[in-house]
């Protein structure tokens, strides 16, 4: 096995990326890409768009790895100087390149757009080059190999980005480990729900007796992903000694794994009720919109999704939802028993097979000692029965938005699977 | 006037920025602070946990900076290896400093968490360096000085590196400006809402014939920015000129400028919302929860927000918004006549002074030849009448969600500041 891993770098150039005006989730997703390819980035810089600076960032990018990837500045703009840049740094020239050309042309044809003279230069291509296809914008990709190292430019939109390294870059870095000239790091990820990091950890424990390998919490209010690598000759070998891995930390975390890879919680919550054929309703206070904001994120949610009502007010919970005004009185706005009218109230309303009612405090305000901010009431109604469960968060705003919202989609889960809560 | 600027890296620390676990949102919050303080970022460089590329990335920084912002690495768990890389680097020494431990102790003990000897070494800091003081976490940050230049190190959670930035290192930043020892711009920004970026350039034109300086768009869905920055003597004589500037801008863009700086509409709906002692309730369709999410994103929403049905299914329109069975039947459930009844009907429902609907197709699948997918029919009603517009948005499902919340959101607006749209 060669375990002597490919270094690579990610040089990102414009000056929006410096500023702060755009985050930058380029170097994030090739980062992802290329771990999920069992291959690691070593550094990652960004720098204006200035050649001198640009020009001082590939001497040592190509001094410190194998292979850089450099994504921005090929857009047809007076400030994006890359593929100038380049082709100098390379003493390249730049060609009128005809099948660059005329597809260019006919992408304009297609799209209904008149091609200018201005548009040729974006078929200026570097004679030594090697061209990555770009079939969903006008900038090609470009890649230089020099003295064993590999220099690729890509543009800096996210989608033409992805477009390449899809197409070209991630395929090339496959057949680098393939052939044995790199060796590689097989990583999976396990996806759960409604269970708090520290929760997991006790669960797994010391993860070096369960396998030879490296385990990463990667928490979010999404719920927590592990994510496990080992050492491996290729995919084929890496995939096959993983499954094991993989069973045995399903076998410790038990029903809180939910899937695996790029799974996520609303996904698998939609394919349950649309494999089952069954419908939900929602009422929500404290997360105003966002569950059923979260069901609706998919495309097709309205096969399972009938609708929710939004109850600030506590009139609102009465007129709309039909809770008692001697409920909120007796009990308050933020318990049990309002919970439990609420998802009642609201699955009568809709006529859906099942309901979800979310009633809290947010915070920053409204807090108490009995209820302090955080304190949330989480109900389900099955038709068959009802249940609400008592959760306390923390004490910011958001945060406790998000996972309320986290926990009542897992509940929701667990009933339609017919698990106890 | 001193016209040369700073030169400022970033220097970040930590695998799980290489790996794409984390977004950068660090530099990006750092680029945007050192903008607004006046002085630029030239690059900024993620590394990971290591001692000897650490090292690298330093003298690489130096020469090609005056101050470098170093951030990560410095917890307590055995990765965390930037105090002591850096110590190295000084060739310093790490003591323990009685100050920073008692405050920790303090601090401990106002959280009622026992005190570990193993968080002694939080106490543990260089002998040559400023100590930059933290007091919403455990690591402090430190300041060395090196012949002319400047290598200062922060926490990487986000909340300790602001407090240290805010704290000590922009305040720095200030005294080495207004000592004319560097150069600045002074950046102003407009906040516009409810108009296209094409729309916006078209009415500003030629910017040079407004002002000397530089202008940026930052597009986002919601709304656009303008950036403006003029090269300035100090603040105080950057900010007299801008002024000017601004008035120039806002004539020329008119009724969409609804702010400056971190304004967002939201925050200027509430803002008029509770000014007028206003209430607000939404029906929503394809932004499922959206609009009603975004009014009670900030605290001390329930002043002005009653509540909201999401009508996803036809069935929830009739039955809780008294849309009619045949307003449905003959033009849609995407269709003005719709949106009216929906605004209506939430109004009465909710019995408050003005209400918002949305109906529209979100995508990818539901569109028409007449009714193409971003087709969006948004209504208010103000109680003296009501109205709906229609707007034509893009193929992207979640964009264009994301829009319709935005338009809403700035017709609400509008119809409150009594503007006719």
């Amino acid at each position: 096995m060669n375990n002597v891993l490919l270094k690579i770098s990610i040089l990102n150039i414009g000056d929006e990326l410096l500023i702060g005006q755009t985050l930058n989730t380029n170097a994030a997703w090739i980062g992802r890409a290329c771990t999920d390819a069992g291959v690691r980035i070593v550094r990652n810089v960004s720098v204006s768009d200035d050649a001198a600076a640009i020009t001082a960032e590939l001497d040592i990018s190509l001094a410190l790895s194998d292979i850089i990837l450099v994504t921005g500045g090929l857009g047809p703009t007076h400030d994006d100087i890359t593929k100038k840049v380049l082709a100098s740094y390379f003493h390249d020239e730049l060609l009128l390149n005809e099948e660059v050309l005329s597809k260019l042309k006919e992408s304009f044809r297609r799209r209904k757009r008149e091609f200018l003279p201005a548009h040729e230069q974006m078929a200026l291509m570097p004679r030594q080059a090697a061209i990555l296809n770009n079939d969903v914008g006008t900038a090609q990709g470009m890649m230089w190999k020099k003295e064993g190292k590999i220099v690729i430019s890509m543009p800096g939109v996210p989608l033409e980005m992805k477009f390449i390294m899809q197409g070209s870059v991630l395929p090339l870095l496959k057949r680098i480990i393939e052939d044995k000239r790199s060796g590689m790091i097989y990583y999976a990820t396990l996806v759960t729900a409604g269970v708090p990091e520290s929760v997991l950890a006790e669960k797994i424990g010391d993860h070096t007796l369960l396998f030879d390998g490296s385990l990463a919490y990667l928490p979010s209010y999404k719920g927590v992903r592990l994510r496990l690598g080992i050492a491996a000759e290729n995919f084929a070998e890496g995939s096959e000694r993983m499954k094991e891995i993989l069973m045995k930390f399903t076998e410790r975390i038990g029903e809180h794994v939910i899937g695996q890879g790029e799974e996520e919680l609303t996904g698998a919550v939609a394919a349950l009720l649309k494999e089952k054929k069954l419908t939900v309703s929602v009422a929500e206070s404290c997360t105003g919109g966002k569950l059923a904001a979260a069901l609706t994120d998919l495309a097709g949610s309205s096969a399972y999704f009938a609708g929710g009502v939004v109850s600030y007010s506590n009139e609102s919970k009465q007129s709309l939802l039909e809770v008692g005004e001697s409920t909120i009185e007796k009990f308050g706005a933020v318990s049990e028993e309002t919970a439990l009218e609420m998802c009642r109230g609201v699955r009568m309303r809709f006529r859906t097979d099942y309901s979800v009612s979310i009633t809290g405090i947010a915070g920053p305000d409204g807090g108490s000692e009995e209820k302090p901010v955080g304190t949330v009431w989480i109900g389900i109604d099955s038709g068959a029965g009802s249940y609400a469960r008592l959760f306390r968060f923390g004490a910011n705003r958001e945060m406790n938005r998000d996972i309320a919202v986290h926990y009542a989609l897992y509940l929701l889960y667990k009933e339609i699977k017919g698990e106890i809560n």
